[in-house]
């Protein structure tokens, strides 16, 4: 005996959720059924609502019900820097420290040719294609420092290379807070390597 | 800026599963979006699906989308035992181990009068019924081995006392594979006080 079929097919349904395993989905379906039935019907309407009208921002391929994001719909951002990141979660990452007001494009992933992951699925035609506008005058290249990322920033890199537009890379270094002894040795060195002059009289 | 309305909306919803918060909520959200779509389609449906018709069964109060569960349906279960258990999740852990075969009564809960849990919330009526059944024999109280499951039994120990029936308590004791070394103390007094004889000839 297990839970009854409609019970388990839930569990099972629950598990397609990242990181949620078989006693977690249990666990989940337990716990919805007991006590947040009003909260899982919410659940279940807006799940299926969100699915079905979310799709990419055609401009810069966020998520958005509308056809343009908010972002690219607010005329007061500059339209001279455009930041390009992996994924929704970067750019909300980004917003939240409240100092950007430019541009974003998400390549909805990373190159890596192992798992079939090639330019064409970053959209980097349409990347080429927004890089030509005469407004824009930078890239920023805000993919992760992981390996992955770095061979993504070097691709890109290469192919913006022949416009006029000044390419940077976030910085790499030392987090705010950390402490040296506890930084990972690939991050002090290129902390050291990418080390900037302190102007006379204001430390920055 | 935040994530567009419904996306919004979405991760809000997320947040009714226990143990999820707000960056799992949005993890979640956006790993359906970007590469679950029909599996999430599916979870929509499926939750909508099991919390209209999911309720509990008529005798044991389980969870079934039929009246009788199937425990309750099925006619090789013996009737003389009848095993009392807080939640669904203990149903199957004992239906798991393969080794019990009679019925069950499920609290859906335990005695929490701080938390307004009274005998009403328990079914504790429903439960007395039950236990004037001609053939039963015998009622084995499986609540946890928590302050409020121990006061849980005894208070249905109290209830049940008067009636004709052998009423048994799951034991306590070290855990198999466990280490005398590694095994808290108020479980070890527990497992001493309720020694077992072993029979000559037959270790058990």
């Amino acid at each position: 005996m297990s839970f009854s079929p409609l019970l388990s097919d839930l569990i099972q349904a629950l598990r397609c959720l990242p990181g949620v395993g078989q006693k977690s989905a249990q666990r989940m379906a337990l716990h919805l059924l007991e006590r947040q039935r009003d909260a899982g019907q919410k659940l279940g309407n807006v799940l299926l609502e969100a699915l079905e009208k979310i799709q990419h921002c055609s401009v810069c391929r966020n998520f958005s019900e509308t056809p343009l994001c908010s972002i690219c719909e607010d005329t007061k951002r500059y339209s001279h820097t455009l930041c390009i990141v992996e994924t929704p979660a970067d750019v909300l990452a980004i917003e939240q420290t409240g100092t950007y007001r430019g541009q974003y494009f998400l390549l909805l992933g990373r190159l890596s040719p192992l798992d079939g992951i090639g330019p064409k699925a970053l959209g980097l035609d349409q990347l080429l294609d927004r890089c030509q506008h005469p407004q824009l005058e930078e890239v920023i290249l805000a993919t992760n420092l992981t390996v992955e990322g770095e061979a993504t920033a070097h691709y890109i890199t290469n192919l913006l290379q022949p416009l006029p537009i000044k390419i940077s890379r976030i910085a790499y270094g030392v987090p705010m807070g950390g402490e040296l002894e506890y930084v990972d040795g690939s991050t002090l060195s290129r902390a050291l390597a990418a080390r900037l002059p302190i102007e006379k009289g204001c430390e920055s």
